[in-house]
């Protein structure tokens, strides 16, 4: 299967599951349901649970147990995004080309949604449904929990934002930065297909490499897509960065630089699978993918 | 040891532990883990804690075990406390005496702050030091995501706004709202010690029984505070309620009324704990102290 194919079937399930994950049947509260799904059913690429759906399926784990874990990290991905789109984060009004969840309801529900999410996929990730072993569902959860909290992605977000206000532009802090804020959760993504298939060492580490370099080659991507692309081309507003000031790497590295970087990155996402044959094939493509996606 | 001193011991406990757990010593972003720690370590009552230690302790679980899996209770309480003090939720300025974090820091701070609670709860709730078998830590973990998400308390507390909006005084509502805003955790708290001592069906429903009527009496007794006390004795706004136009248990029963089933929910907790012998004696007098405390 080609990488475009195999993104596509992964983010089709992905949709499915997270469809009946987060029913509306025996909604408590259907309204927090309804803005739960209205953010997690938004249609995205699906990039991280793709990630778990291949190393589960390059290191031997059962791919139903992988869209489980991909599932429940999309559901913190998505939560992130609820919480730094509200008007005291980010403020925006645009999301995949559709007003974010504040717009759509209203600020009390989306923080509310947000919340909801965030524990939805510790829900989703200790259910036995996701491994029949308790001590990888814990370890699962634990992991999920480190990449995600105060020490990993919320706290990446919390010096993005002190970041803007000094207006910031040291290259390593900008890497510290953004290593917590999409790193953490990209590290997760690779990681969690190598816990549910109880792996070595080495393959953890092989995964996390690659996780590593494509997580920054995917910022420097963002950044790339923030200055050429039109708002209407990726869904959302673009170069809002520049107008808070926040420093990118296209102001340390330049354009072209910048592309080269990003280039230099995916080769090396792909050196660090030198030892998996041609079942790795759509991970290296997907590092390509990263650095030449259009939106 | 009496109640109160039982109380008392766990609270400090507790306050140590999360002084450990949310340690500022190799923190990625200090600012946020200042504001986690400003909003977990501001001395409550500890509550929900005391029950897991208490439950553990009839049921004869480690107490050590018991006090992380209270500690991770406590953050989600915590947190639950952040969000809904923000201005788009309940808007509150004071808690427990001190200003709200998002008055101490700010609002992009506080939201963060409280997605760092809500996801360190699940950390150390997986932790292999909250419990050796991977399959009782999965279920702690799984259990307190239920009770804490859209189906439990976060879908309580988006029923709550809504019935404040329009302003609904139907009892089998407000019941319905308050066993899931308040009752889940009170109901886990519980639950949590007996998970941990991997207790039979008879002792969790008992536990969940008593859970059950104290969550109820506790709510009823904050509705009487609210009207009897001044805002000095709780260390929060008074009379909100009536002002935002929110049906209370008193508006139902009366003032009188709203006392007597208090108490008759007291009784029917202490009911509830009639196989155990004087090992209970602090969860009785803990349904007492409920509905006879002054803040």
């Amino acid at each position: 299967m080609t990488f475009q194919a195999a993104l596509k079937k992964t983010a089709d399930e992905i949709e499915a599951l997270l469809d009946d994950l987060l029913s509306l049947d025996g909604a408590r509260a259907p309204r927090v349901t309804e803005a739960m799904r209205y953010s997690a059913l938004a249609q995205g690429k699906r990039l991280r649970p793709f990630f778990v759906a291949e190393s589960a399926r390059i290191l031997g784990a059962d791919h139903h147990q992988a869209l489980r874990v991909g599932a429940a990290l999309e559901c913190i991905h998505c939560y992130s995004l609820v919480h730094d789109d509200l008007p005291a984060m980010d403020d925006d009004d645009l999301r995949r080309g559709k007003p974010t969840c504040h717009i759509a309801f209203d600020e009390a529900t989306a923080i509310l949604a947000g919340d909801g999410l965030l524990t939805v996929a510790f829900e989703i990730i200790t259910d036995p449904a996701t491994h029949s072993d308790g001590v990888v569902r814990a370890e699962l959860a634990l992991e999920l929990a480190r990449a995600s909290g105060h020490n990993g992605m919320v706290g990446g977000q919390m010096l993005d934002l002190a970041a803007e206000e000094k207006h910031s532009h040291d290259l390593d802090e900008i890497i510290a930065i953004q290593s917590l804020k999409t790193g953490a959760l990209f590290r997760y993504s690779l990681e969690g297909g190598a816990i549910l298939a109880q792996a070595g060492a080495e393959d953890r580490e092989r995964m996390r490499t690659y996780a590593d370099r494509v997580g920054l080659a995917f910022q420097i991507a963002d950044d790339i897509l923030d200055v050429e692309s039109s708002p209407e081309q990726l869904g959302k507003a673009t170069q809002k960065d520049a107008e808070a000031g926040k420093a990118t790497f296209i102001d340390l590295f330049g354009l072209d630089g910048a592309k080269a970087r990003a280039s230099a990155l995916a080769d090396e996402a792909v050196g660090a699978l030198s030892s998996y044959d041609s079942k790795a094939d759509s991970l290296r493509e997907a590092a390509r993918f990263i650095v030449e996606r259009k939106n």
